[in-house]
């Protein structure tokens, strides 16, 4: 015998079983109908690039994770993320389009992280966008936390994946504080702390603040505006016209959000979320599943003003959001929060033809197709019995009989698998039955 | 002002405008949905593989195609096919299956072909796979070209792609002839010659299998097989198990699929087609737009006695058929037969809050969605005109206006773009106006 090849899929790329991918198809398909159904096209771009436009505004870490690869002399790179691309796109397209610019995309990228577990090297994003052309209007930016407010209320509904919360803040106050308090200088340092303040404490957050010398008052300043509800915020003793845009835009996201017909409870201030450094200029947002705090933000993004720079110097500010789905799908997976459907495909009936009777066979698939009804064929030679159990593996709800005694008496035994009770029904029936 | 990058996306690489992207996916859809009313899993795999494993079974042009990377000490690379991927798969998940293994894929596949009209190096394959344990009844290979006539039909039904034919044969037929003439040292060179015999006449044909050293009455045999109806095989001077398996198995195919309920002309014997050279074992098919000869084959496929033989040493039979997606979507936009619609997104209704009437028109969108009614808000802080002309660009249907005026009288304004009406209606009946 010869060595035959590993057939162990690549590590850290996802490859699962038919059950598994229905519960991702199902999550997927979600997402995505959501996305459509408040107007967003689904705009599909290449996995590949050059490497030049990749790593255009890319970093260190970025670059280091890339899958880059040479084609005759070309430098080539996989997408890190849909943004890139869509920057790219829109700058390329920009005449043929119309604006506000709403695209979605749900596919894969690529990042060659150190694989460990939940971690993922080839994973789905699920991303929205809606770009401006010179300016857009912050209801753009209100839009944003509703619609994930749409995607986790169905996802709860159809699989019971719990509460969530939202959590809105908005760049600008963040701006206008530093602005205020005169430390500009040092938001990069400050912004870094303030995203790890839930793990430290008070005292800690301030010796941290002092240490990067700024004054008690200052430090005192940015605890209390931490510490701030949305109806505390025009008291704060911060001042200037970029913290006042914040709070006005902050304002209105969340009463927009609130009055959209959802319980306003999932949407929440929270001054803490800061979401990396030098993007985002406006509306932040981060996205948690209540019972699983382990899988951290399942969605997040926020506004920013300038999408194509690199391409263009038209200004394109957008607002966008991103699930990440793979990483979801997997953490909703090892918490048994998905319960694998005992039924492993679409069919909803197994037609088994016996004694020869094909035409017949056939002639029902088509009457049941035509009413909308999954279905398949068992051309098996076996015996009957081992033709079953397939239909009974599969966790398929119907099983039509079409032999000779039904060909003839134009009557077809259909059996409900799960509760073994058989009919005999002629042709124009079957679909019915099964519908109800 | 800074250098700025190129915007294009790579040569060979297929990136759409946005009314482009919804015929494609309308096309996209229409395949997939039918894979999936038919019992088929839609598998997701990872675009990535070992270079090992992807290239044990490629031969040399394969090889040159080849999207190659190397990530930490691993050699890598894009997946060229989804057959590859899914014999790995098989093997791989196979105690954990049940068969016959039911599974389409719809994704991208990459060749670094030479760039030329028509041609793309990433594009989208659409395959349809039945893998058998040891045995797969040949029931299953009818399925393959009554699978394909229903996709064609809907094609057809929904966009306008015209008359197809699927020319089917059987590998055993041309194997059975080359063993009865006891040439089956010349097989390859025959098949190829036979491959193109529709380009060249008769006395040609016979020059060269002449000069292949075949005697006269060989190379008539050949020419009155190749010249056959299906009556006629049973009378040719062939003998053989191999032939008469052959001619079996053909006559099941057409007499099943002539009797799946559409019309039989669609389907057709032709003893020409071929299908490359040593992967197909039984049937095999090719399918052609009857209008538009110069798109070739728009879906093929066969039957193989051995998916996995580099992986496992279980006999994995199958049956499958791919449809070229990219290549038939190009094709059918060049030739003008997709129009493309002037509605450019899903969205049915915009719904523009004037006034600040913004709770309001949340409402009649969180309406229109229960209805399963596509919409979409704009936020623009413009004059109507300009608000209202981003929906005419978009090609949304209808309008709805949400003013002071609306909300006090609770009487909301919707315009038929097309006729220009414009109604009054109250919330409730907003959602079934714009559905009739």
């Amino acid at each position: 015998m010869t060595r035959k090849l590993s057939t162990k899929p690549l590590s850290g790329f996802m490859e699962l079983l038919p059950e598994q991918q229905r519960s991702f198809n199902q999550i997927m398909n979600i997402i995505a109908d959501t996305y459509e159904s408040c107007g967003f096209i689904h705009m599909d771009q290449p996995l590949l690039e050059r490497k030049d436009v990749l790593l255009a505004k890319a970093g260190g870490e970025t670059e280091q994770q890339i899958y880059e690869l040479t084609k005759g002399d070309t430098e080539l790179a996989l997408r890190f993320d849909h943004t890139v691309p869509l920057a790219r796109y829109v700058a390329d397209k920009y005449g043929d389009l119309t604006f506000p610019f709403r695209r979605y995309v749900v596919g894969k990228v690529y990042r060659g992280e150190r694989a460990q577990a939940g971690r993922f090297r080839e994973f789905y994003q699920c991303d929205v966008d809606i770009i401006g052309n010179e300016k857009l209007a912050v209801g753009y930016d209100a839009e944003m936390p509703i619609m994930i407010a749409r995607v986790f209320e169905k996802l709860n509904s159809e699989l019971q994946t719990g509460a969530y919360k939202i959590r809105i803040n908005n760049r600008k106050l963040l701006t206008g504080l530093f602005e205020s308090l005169e430390i500009t200088d040092r938001s990069a340092e400050i912004l870094a702390l303030i995203d790890k303040k839930e793990k430290i404490s008070n005292d800690e957050f301030i010796d941290s603040l002092n240490e990067l010398g700024l004054p008690d008052t200052s430090s005192e300043t940015i605890l209390s505006f931490l510490n701030s509800s949305l109806d505390e915020l025009p008291a704060l003793p911060i001042s200037g016209e970029q913290f006042e845009v914040g709070v006005s835009e902050i304002l209105f996201v969340l009463q927009t959000a609130q009055s959209s017909g959802i319980t306003p409870e999932v949407f929440a201030f929270d001054p803490t979320i800061v979401r990396g450094l030098d993007y985002y200029t406006g509306t932040i947002f981060e996205t948690q599943l209540i019972q699983y705090p382990q899988f951290g933000s399942v969605c997040s993004g926020g506004r920013y003003d300038n999408l194509a720079g690199q391409y263009t110097s038209r200004a394109l500010p957008g607002v966008g959001m991103s699930i990440g789905l793979s990483r979801l799908f997997d953490q909703l997976l090892k918490n048994d929060v998905l319960k694998t459907s005992a039924q492993k495909t679409a069919s909803q009936a197994l037609i088994i033809p016996m004694d020869n009777k094909i035409s017949e066979a056939l002639t029902i698939q088509k009457e049941l197709l035509a009413a909308g009804i999954s279905c398949e064929i068992n051309w098996g030679a076996g015996k009957l019995d081992k033709r079953m159990s397939y239909g009974n593996k599969m966790g398929i709800p119907f099983i039509v009989l079409v032999g000779e005694q039904e060909a003839d008496s134009g009557l077809y035994t259909i059996k409900n698998m799960e509760s073994g009770i058989e009919e005999k029904l002629n042709i124009t029936d079957i679909a019915s039955y099964i519908s109800n």
